[in-house]
């Protein structure tokens, strides 16, 4: 038996699948869907751990998750799942989304697969040829406080990038205001190495040279790029184009994003932080520090939140945003999870109250 | 509204009140109870935080708890809570047991003021006299998978110490059995740092100084020996005295006791398994690890799970035990909230269900 | 016997004198004066371990450094030595210098009190009123690499700060070149959490606090910002300002500084690299990274060597600088090495070839 | 033009040769020699990065080392040097050895090939067959305190593990002076994760992973324990057996063995100092913590030091021994050069003067 089954009325949850069961940003929908009460994890995929138990190959599931791990196969997938969480990787969600959408499943992908409305910067940000054009105009971009109504509607939902959640969340409400530049925005981002993924066990992610160490890497080539620009013209209604450079820190978890916008109009930090509290009122969350108060990745750990703050250089113009979250929280798992209670109707918030671990 | 109160049939939850809620394990506590089903936290007490909001102390949870921190003050208590942990720091829970209990609440002490039987150990292992030595007397030892049946019986429970609890966890067994000598054991401990607690704002905790760090402190000198001690001197029916030596590493959570151990009876790693997993058949949070799979202490980070296993080494006659704990889940809050569990007649696992957060 | 008494021709080298031994800075130019071929460490003066011995106070010099540390008084530290670091904390540096300089001593700063030269600025940005204002104009900025002619001359070096130090050696040639605008600048950076020095031990640094945690702080406010702007408007003849972000991330040492300025000239990766490599042509500290290959903290970590590359965002018409140090090395104590150098005739280099430590 | 070749002199120098030089051993063994009055690399062999320039292999040496990496052939290498530290991982230094001696070469193994003196202790800890059974015999364990005679006048030194030199250098007194029993010995070990090597790169010590992560590894059965076993027989003139745990922590740098001794006679924490420090007066590299003071990795980071102190347990009759070293200096590297110096007449401790890197 395992921990997931336990309660009353296991019968009438929502029977759930994970595509990709083991790696990171699947253990940790996994470790959420525990916490559900309208949802049960129902089948486990993975390639490279097929035929093995899944609390086996993720030893702190051990004793307590005993689902085999399997190949996918859509065809039999679809008699295990109503539901399915494609976390396999980039590239690969595609031809799963195809084939479950036709046999009347609802995705979210969290990956990339179907981020972008333009195939065309398929090729040049991911390197690959789009192979379900036709999907990328269907699916509903995951950024839950933006698209809630679309997203209730939604049978494919891709789930933002850790990266593109954090920034997008914090520059979209001055955006949307008209009171930041379109032009000559700069973000920074600094994320923990779990972004990089459990196969990621190259020299770089080796402890002794990764410990201690700071670097930027993908610098003005990142693939949150084009992701963000989507989402920030659409809202704009004009192209916007930012500079983005991302570094990895030595922490596990956690991202924080640091944004430069060139302030279209005057404000000050009240000014800035009213905006992003007006915005965001209601959104369980967001949460919106005051003035002179900072983000700080631990204080999101393991959560579903981002928390949010903006600082107003009055010397040259500029504001900064500051954006910290979980990046297999609410910058994957997470909002992976909201994401399927707003497509199944459920309160948004379901098996995403436990708060941050902390310390 | 905080989040604690969400969910129907609130009026009917336990009321349960934290003394001591900004430390670490106050916080740890608190952070579990926003879980349970069946307890709600009803007030919480801080004497360096009386006044403020608790999200607002604790900035992991601001905006979803709202409680005020108040001052204790036990005659006004009693009228907040009818169940209290005891967290604020050695030497402070006795009066506040004392007056608690006479009230007719119950309570789990997590510090260490009702660990030991015997008041004479106090002055000499903590360095006060004892306030309340008839309380020692009817104070349960809470290692919860030991005395389950005088915990459900219990007003007043000793939450035992972090590494006496691992070390416990894995020796009680084997003394239990006679398979291992009661001289000559030998433990190691290496803790996280928030062992320490999030007072020791001292320079050793400094981050510079404590990380890429390792040393042991209090060597033969700590003060969980003697309840290590108690504990299986009672179980064996005879003296049994221990060498300890805790150590600190660069780690915030996590506990490995690595325990050696005279066996007084041959026996190979299947045998030495054997005992474990036979004890704890049923144990929900100890889970006993296959010979030559070893614990890790971030297998059960964030939870209340204690990892167990055992290695002979055949040519010196010794067992070696290895016991991974989180220092604040099975080792402080974890288990302090599995013991109110137990007493008020709750499922042992109520609340404790979350999988340890992976990575 | 100390260490730096050994070799021969003890008596023909320079007498030098650590005022604040016992920070983090001081600390490291004690490691650093080891080293050195034609230095002696000759007084060390702390005020919170006066009357201890140096390597008791600092355990990784214990049974190597007998010097007993002083409280630090002009008229005696006269006779004990001919060259003064001094690291004693912003705001006390001054009347140090003064004394000093009256007694034909040569000092470097490694501290702030001389860095900026408009009196004005002190209070805005440090919160006190300089009480020094004429020994500003005769203080050379110690950037090595730029002002090598200056500092050959002076009798006081004013040693930037560790975030001015990467920023200015990665941005100053472009600046010069007058190929990147002058307004629009966005520096971002990241430190260990050295750069708050040893005595910082507020909680924020407490281990479990600072582990696995990523903020900003001083957001556009911090103290570095003036320095910068001040020897970016000297180099450009007109006025330069930058808005400028510093965070703190979960390590030891280390600083990496990325910039992002508006191109004024379209230029390739080869152009911008070809520009940092002609600059730094022969400067033994400055290693420009050929283009794609980005800094990392680890490559500098205990050394003097800043590692510079650049990367043009053509979409966007900026360049982004990258730039890694050592924040105690060529961001602090080995900086101020490299400037006694210089004042004192000797190699640049010396003391300072050890490669850095790895990993 | 490399570092090491600056100087006078440089003509006179010995020329040196490091096998295995892009390794963590080989590359501290390659910083130390930067350092080196008297000795200078004129070559590095690497199977990995044969054709490469080792600065570009190993970018913390960028700019500062031009030696391309060749592949080792010793008929090659006996005219690019006269010593050679073979660091090439075990098992590969046999054949090496042969060759290099043959040709009137000296060698320092940092790895295990030479250290056993029973041929047959090969297969069973380390899997593999001798081959050169009769060089055992010549081979001298290059524990530096305890052999410096029979080093001075070896041709081949087999460097000691860096768990046996931390044990080694605390226990061996005390088995020397017959103080504690010779059966019953315990030791705990802990270490940082450069000591599994720079190709260890499997998933285990991914950052994720090994960050937060304490675990025990090889229990009863790490490849260290028969040469601690064979050194402190040969001390004590009887066999002596121990149980030996070593473990890993998030750490890159750093060992710290925890030691417990059944004592033989009775003695305080005086006596044991006293012992200590006599046996170890005059030892450069060796520092005796007084009563109640404990070695801490970060005290010897980056540096050729084993700091020791000892507690006595009087209430189990155990003396607690504590010792601790960079497992890469003293561990490894920098023990390899302090043997070179031996062997080669130089000063015991040129080249390795540099004091421990902190914080």
């Amino acid at each position: 038996m395992s921990l997931s089954s336990l309660g009353t009325g296991k019968t009438e949850k929502l029977r759930v699948a994970v595509v990709g069961a083991t790696g990171y940003s699947g253990a940790e929908t996994i470790r959420l869907l525990f916490n559900h009460p309208r949802a049960i994890l129902s089948a486990a995929y993975s390639t490279s751990g097929a035929g093995q138990v899944l609390g086996l190959v993720l030893p702190s599931l051990r004793n307590i998750e005993f689902s085999k791990l399997e190949e996918f196969d859509a065809s039999h997938a679809v008699e295990q799942a109503d539901f399915f969480f494609l976390a396999g990787g980039h590239g690969r969600a595609m031809a799963a989304a195809v084939q479950l959408l036709d046999q009347g499943k609802k995705c979210v992908d969290i990956g990339a697969d179907f981020r972008l409305k333009d195939p065309a910067l398929y090729p040049e940000w991911y390197k690959f040829e789009h192979g379900a054009p036709a999907l990328l105009k269907e699916a509903v971009y995951g950024l839950s406080e933006w698209n809630r109504a679309k997203i209730r509607a939604a049978r494919l939902v891709a789930n933002p990038g850790c990266y593109a959640t954090a920034a997008l969340l914090a520059l979209a409400p001055f955006v949307d205001k008209r009171v930041v530049a379109t032009q000559g925005i700069v973000i920074n981002g600094v994320s923990g190495i779990s972004g990089a993924g459990r196969s990621a066990t190259e020299l770089a992610y080796h402890f002794p040279e990764a410990a201690e160490n700071c670097r930027a890497y993908r610098v003005a080539a990142h693939q949150h790029t084009p992701e963000i620009e989507q989402e920030l013209s659409q809202i704009a209604g004009e192209q916007v184009q930012v500079t983005f450079a991302p570094h990895v820190v030595p922490a596990s978890r956690g991202l924080l994003a640091t944004i430069f916008a060139p302030l279209a109009e005057q404000m000050d930090d009240d000014d800035a932080f009213d905006l992003l509290y007006e915005r965001y009122r209601g959104a369980t969350f967001v949460r919106v520090l005051p003035p002179g108060t900072f983000p700080e990745t631990k204080n999101v750990r393991g959560s579903n939140f981002c928390d949010l703050s903006a600082k107003v250089d009055k010397r040259t113009g500029r504001v900064v945003l500051m954006s910290a979250l979980d990046n297999l929280g609410k910058g994957a798992a997470g909002q992976a999870v909201q994401n399927m209670n707003l497509m199944c109707g459920f309160d948004e918030a379901e098996g995403l109250w436990t708060p941050p671990i902390y310390p």
